[in-house]
């Protein structure tokens, strides 16, 4: 499948490698088309492997990943542009944490709404499904570093075929169907994006991303 | 030792009968001192419990659990006074979650600030612990009721003694000590209230609140 990534950072650039390995083939997308990391990845994969603009990006990706920074992926998805994306699969991985006035960064958007309803309000013909948006993005492609993979993974959309693709996309990670969550609408998203701050605070006691929650019934 | 706890809903009344079951004096405190639950779980405790105003159980407990609804423990803080509190323990439980716009609820304090950090700002004489509000009440006062009691809960405050106190209360309720995570200071309630709206989420698939979340490395 034709998967492309919104934003080179790390996040991006770890699904992207691991979507490779998995027989995708990826676009990795930045404002500027000469962006250092998207043209290393593109090195790194090559032909299997581009980078360009978020429009190009965009158009090129059967499913889009939004990895750029929370705060400025309305304006990221701005620039990829609603016609690109229309009908399409986005899998929203950001968290709306602001760190501009220091730690422990707060989220810029919460409460009574959140990042992943932002985004499918504002692009109601996109399907967007919150994901990964809990995890250290090392144990987003390799679930079996802690606990033999037994961890869950949320996720959220309107749009239940949607999420079906998504779920077969995590599965393709090594992650084992009963531990991929789906917790209803994309409203939960305001759930897991307000756990960030948790997350935040494990991670201070943990020392290192490398943790996640398993939910005990 | 003698508890004060202040709300006498079914969180209050839960915690309660299990620090009777352990050994403890407990006065269930609410506004008006013929409160019917009150009375009733003074009458289930005879000799061991009793029932009192605010300002009552708070002067009467060495240790003082907030068990009232997190948008009206300030008011329920007040009615209780400071010098009844001052030097004192309180075990704050609350969750700010305001149900006065409908399904799902928000919360009246979060992102910047969190009720945990208000209480302790208003009292700084007050040994402010937040616990306990992560998990319903069922499983606060039996852990075994899930997954051999092996899952995790947190507390947080600026007071180490005091959270020392807490962990050994938390420790004779059936917690296990390697599942009691210290998540450092007061400002890390803001990480355990801002749960509630994955908490939430996660109820509403599992059908019940008989879950918890374990940290897993």
């Amino acid at each position: 499948m034709k998967i492309g990534i919104l934003g080179t950072g790390d996040v991006g650039r770890t699904l992207g490698s691991k979507l490779v390995e998995t027989g995708n083939t990826v676009m990795l997308g930045s404002r500027k088309p000469d962006n250092e990391q998207g043209l290393a990845f593109a090195a790194a994969h090559k032909g299997k492997a581009e980078a360009g603009t978020m429009a190009e990006t965009a158009a090129f990706g059967e499913v889009i990943f939004n990895c750029t920074p929370g705060t400025v992926s309305l304006e990221a998805l701005t620039l990829a542009g609603e016609k690109n994306l229309n009908g399409k699969i986005l899998i929203d991985v950001a968290n709306p944490l602001d760190f501009s006035k220091g730690m422990p960064p707060t989220l810029s958007v919460s409460n009574t709404t959140s990042l992943g309803e932002e985004i499918q309000n504002k692009y109601p013909k996109v399907r967007v499904v919150k994901a990964f948006n809990t995890i250290w993005n090392g144990l987003m492609v390799n679930p079996a570093l802690v606990n033999g993979g037994d961890h869950d993974i949320f996720i959220c959309g309107n749009d239940k075929q949607a999420k079906e693709k998504v779920r077969e996309i995590i599965h393709s990670f090594g992650w084992m169907d009963k531990n991929i969550v789906d917790l209803g609408d994309i409203s939960a998203a305001r759930g897991t994006e307000m756990y960030l701050p948790l997350w935040l605070r494990i991670m201070g006691t943990a020392g290192n991303g490398s943790f996640n929650i398993k939910i005990v019934k």
